[in-house]
């Protein structure tokens, strides 16, 4: 097999066409198969196959720079740099990461994870080059996703007024379409026949049927004469505009004609941008059928598409979805924003039933939360679903926007916690640091799917801002633990015990009744309490368990953390400090299954009863008041 | 006087022509006088008067909605709206504050400080207004600065996908003027003549000469034409290809013309923007000369414009970029970062001497934080100064593209702790919340102009990613405790005593050494330690002083502070926690004077002395051990 033996970009140089061909189907092979085993991006990888082999066969990236937006399109580009061999361990503990890792190979020049960085990254790059009198070309690959957000336009903005030299592909893969048809043809002005048309023809005629938006109005850049295919027009007013200059479009499943336009960018001055369109899924009838369910899968069967496992639990968000609607039900005022994660929050259910009702604002978390707070200003209720990792994108504009006006709006933060395969840039691990300093805010962690809902429910008389975080693996407890209420403020308490007690928040609560079960094995009767509301704190309940040693469990960053909170609330009150707190310590969490860098961490229910009950033993059954 | 009987924006229906006029000379006078007296931003509301009487004579913001981006301008807004007679308590402690406030009047929709955010709380109004079956009209009024920042695109991508009646009016002054002649005249296509030109021939004539591009190249959709003045064109590609209608520009100082436009705007369906060209200062001939000095002012005397109290130490920043220039000079990778902050952070110093080697990127943290990551793993050595409360905007940036990767940048955070008048939207009080979670981080908080000094020398050698914060007051400890050297992680004793420690951070070390004299008064003899080095915390100081109770003190909230971390490192270590964290409450603080904040919050050195002193009573001397 040709892929076997390309331990560098350098092989890639003297294939001939047809090897090259080969070397794309045995690419696409051995991505799907290895995706249909580990879970990943596939449909973007997918659509990149040519686009790499195209990069590397043009460039030299041992001395020239590239940097992937997001990042997950790179699986290509590490089968081609020495990573065939381990692409097995793909996302697994130890393995392969599903991003570029500066750590794995010199050919990752720059780490993302999180959308629209890379033409930052790459500006910075390109201007550490000049300064140093280098010649390197930079480039960086950038989703039509990404460009929705403020921080792609900030460094076009920048680096076109700085004029040095700067590539950016804009890959832009059919998935991205708009619906909005009317906004687009109102637009059809200063039209330029594009010059790579011809070869790109079949594309875009598909394209044309689709209205290749690319998600938000900004594309419209992109002008589509409404007659004939012939005269397929490109503005590339909005790119000019920015100081750069434009190319394409370019199909971007034609390796040769890629090639050449990247050898005529390399010997440009200035900045440029080069416009090639790709199919996300392509080379695989499943994922070109479903580019959506195909973005980001579980482990599935290569002949049905269909996912190994199915969980019997519906996500967090199906059920955060579910009573939004009904509280929409009864509510006029209550609406629903999210930043491109339509699908990943459970919300795009809530925009079938109240498409009037859902607002998408694309990949701009900022604004997001800053048009949240203007609903809120103007009488509506919104909530705003964003991922946790995300959320950090609008830690200014949820303390100066929302919180400083005491504006009842409410953020579902989805994938708290370790998220697992994904890795360091998606683990939710910070967002309690981020809400909890907040003045005013009141920030809620479900123990399962059941208090969700009470949570949903009670936010809609929320008076001011309210958080409520919740992981990515769902949770019913309500067989041995139905639940009765949810009052903010007021903690559970699940289990009684003398010996200790266990305060444990969001998914937590689950291992901490695991924990309890293991201690009772040994004779000691640990209280377990869910701390469903973060802040404020139940301090009722705190003073209730004071006279016993104490123990916190989080799945979070222990600086800043919940742990952190118990303690600060238990000294105010005179009272004694948890004797430990769980949860992620002073370092940055890689990828692996979720039980595995639990375990990694000391945070598996046996591990945690170790070390519990060791500190009961050293305590010698006293009250711990150190 | 006209002004006093100015009780709401009723009031100016009915005046003739001549009779604004004279409002606007007593408007511009008022301001003037109270500005003289209080500090606060003059040229901008100089520059606004006749478009804010306009808006307000066309507009009802009883009903329709005014939103300023940033806020600093809404003093003449605040004057037309029932304030006048309380404006010249205008920054003062329980006064008038120099943003908009929900609290002050019906009148201010949306409270700002922070730029960008206008258009995005606009357009969630906008949308509030169309779900709830409302008609009024909203209004943006976002200067030509603010929309360099990303924050800005989103909303207007978004607004012109939504297609909602939204109003932006660009409030375009001339200071925000790009210095790069060539790429504008490298982009002069799709010329448009502009319909508004005779009425704004003589300002715009004064902006040809100076090459309005505003700051950066976003601006270049004013295209100029390069010969006559009559064949002035207006580029409005740049907001149409976003859905917007644009008029303009506009004489901004021309209230009648404004109305006429103002009028036809609001008949419009969907959003525009239109563009007005204003003068900073305009009415005051020192303002107008030195727009930049007046943007924002200490207390001055009116007849010279000169400031009344100039303080005998330079600010942070100064040493700052006099240092880093220093390091420049010996180290090539030394180059400097900033956002719009050139002036305020004193970078401008540094890039006098080195303006290639200085980035200002526009109102756009997030970018320059990137960016920074992008220079530092291209082989730099990036400084990147951004006030503490704007740093809030790059939490993610930091996180995920600066420390995730373990990157050389250095942040250097002016204006932390309390910054006095400005008020809640620009005290630095969570930027310890937000870089103390953050796995592998240096956090440093020099107690005096000198040890920033040593700070700033140090980290050149650091081998990931530092942060440095300091306050707004100049502060000089050397002549009773000469700055002997710094060592990260070393916490440096400045003075012994056996009865107690106080553990100090940055502005808080001076109070930390007052307070321990007025203790000593009492024969209490206070330990007092500088703890400049945040994190990693100093363990051997930590544990030295573990006999004897310790009290924390910070410019912080203490939810996620410094107090929070000691106490955190002291339980890790099995020490008693302390005894008393000073610090900043779970409530945001207004403005003030910095003193009269402190002794609000019961920060001032006499008050914590009393606490401390009552705490070591009820001790009763021995070790507070709880």
């Amino acid at each position: 097999m040709l892929l076997e033996n390309v331990r560098s970009p350098q092989d890639l140089r003297d294939l001939k066409a047809e090897e090259l061909d080969d070397l794309a189907a045995q690419i696409r092979e051995t991505l799907v198969s290895t995706v249909s085993k580990r879970g990943g991006h596939l449909a973007s990888n997918l659509g990149v196959v040519e686009l790499t082999l195209a990069l590397h066969r043009v460039f030299d990236f041992s001395a020239d720079r590239l940097i992937f937006d997001v990042g997950h399109q790179s699986y290509v580009h590490k089968l081609l740099t020495g990573r065939y061999w381990r692409f097995s361990s793909l996302r697994t503990f130890g393995g392969i990461s599903g991003f570029p890792k500066r750590s794995e190979s010199p050919f990752d020049a720059f780490e993302t994870g999180h959308a629209s960085t890379a033409i930052s990254a790459a500006l910075g790059m390109a201007r550490a080059r000049d300064l140093q009198g280098q010649t390197h070309s930079v480039v960086a690959v950038v989703g039509d996703g990404s460009l929705t957000g403020g921080l792609c336009y900030e460094a076009l903005n920048d680096a076109g007024s700085a004029g040095t030299r700067l590539i950016v592909i804009l890959n832009d893969n059919e998935m991205s379409i708009a619906p909005n048809v009317g906004a687009l043809s109102a637009h059809l002005t200063d039209l330029r026949v594009s010059k790579g048309w011809n070869s790109t023809k079949r594309k875009v005629r598909s394209g044309l049927q689709r209205i290749p938006l690319i998600g938000k109005p900004v594309y419209r850049f992109i002008h589509l004469s409404k007659s004939y295919l012939k005269s397929l027009v490109v503005d590339e007013g909005f790119f000019s505009s920015l100081g750069f200059r434009y190319f394409g479009p370019v199909d971007g499943h034609d390796r040769a004609k890629m090639e050449k336009t990247f050898m005529r960018a390399r010997e440009l001055d200035g900045p440029c941008v080069i416009h090639v369109l790709t199919q996300k899924g392509h080379g695989y009838d499943k994922a070109e059928q479903q580019p959506e369910r195909f973005h980001g899968i579980a482990p599935f069967y290569v002949e049905t598409g269909n996912v190994r496992e199915v969980s019997d639990l519906p996500p967090f968000g199906t059920v955060m979805a579910e009573e939004l609607a009904g509280l929409a039900a009864e509510d006029d005022r209550v609406v629903a924003v999210t930043a491109a994660m339509a699908q990943g929050t459970g919300l795009a259910a809530f925009g079938e039933k109240y498409p009037d009702r859902l607002f998408d604002v694309g990949i701009a978390e900022e604004h997001a939360v800053t048009m949240s707070a203007g609903m809120a200003a103007g009488g509506l209720r919104p909530y705003a679903a964003i991922y946790a990792s995300f959320f950090q994108r609008s830690f200014d504009q949820f303390v100066h926007d929302v919180a400083m006006q005491r504006l009842p709006a409410v953020f579902l933060l989805d994938r708290a916690g370790l998220v697992g395969e994904d890795g360091a840039t998606h683990h939710g691990v910070f967002d309690l640091a981020q809400t909890l300093p907040v003045p005013g805010v009141t920030v809620l962690a479900p123990r399962d799917l059941a208090e969700l809902r009470l949570m949903i429910r009670w936010s809609i008389r929320t008076e001011g801002p309210a958080v409520i975080r919740y992981g990515r693996k769902p949770c019913d407890m309500s067989e041995r633990f139905p639940v009765k209420r949810f009052v903010p403020g007021k903690w559970e308490i699940l289990l009684p015990g003398g010996d200790c007690c266990l305060l444990a928040v969001g998914s937590m609560v689950r291992e901490a009744v695991s924990v309890h079960d293991l201690l009772e094995e040994q004779g000691i009767r640990a209280a377990v309490v869910n701390c469903s509301t973060v802040k404020p704190m139940d301090e009722t309940v705190l003073r209730l368990f004071s006279d016993r040693p104490v123990f916190t469990m989080e799945e979070h960053v222990l600086t800043g953390g919940f742990g952190s909170a118990v303690t600060q609330a238990l000294l105010e009150a005179e009272l004694p400090p948890p004797v430990i707190s769980f949860g992620l310590p002073d370092t940055f969490v890689q990828h692996g299954g979720r039980g595995q860098l639990l375990r990694f961490l000391g945070l598996m229910p046996e591990q945690m009863t170790r070390r519990i009950a060791a500190a009961l033993k050293t305590a010698g059954g006293e009250s711990i008041g150190r």
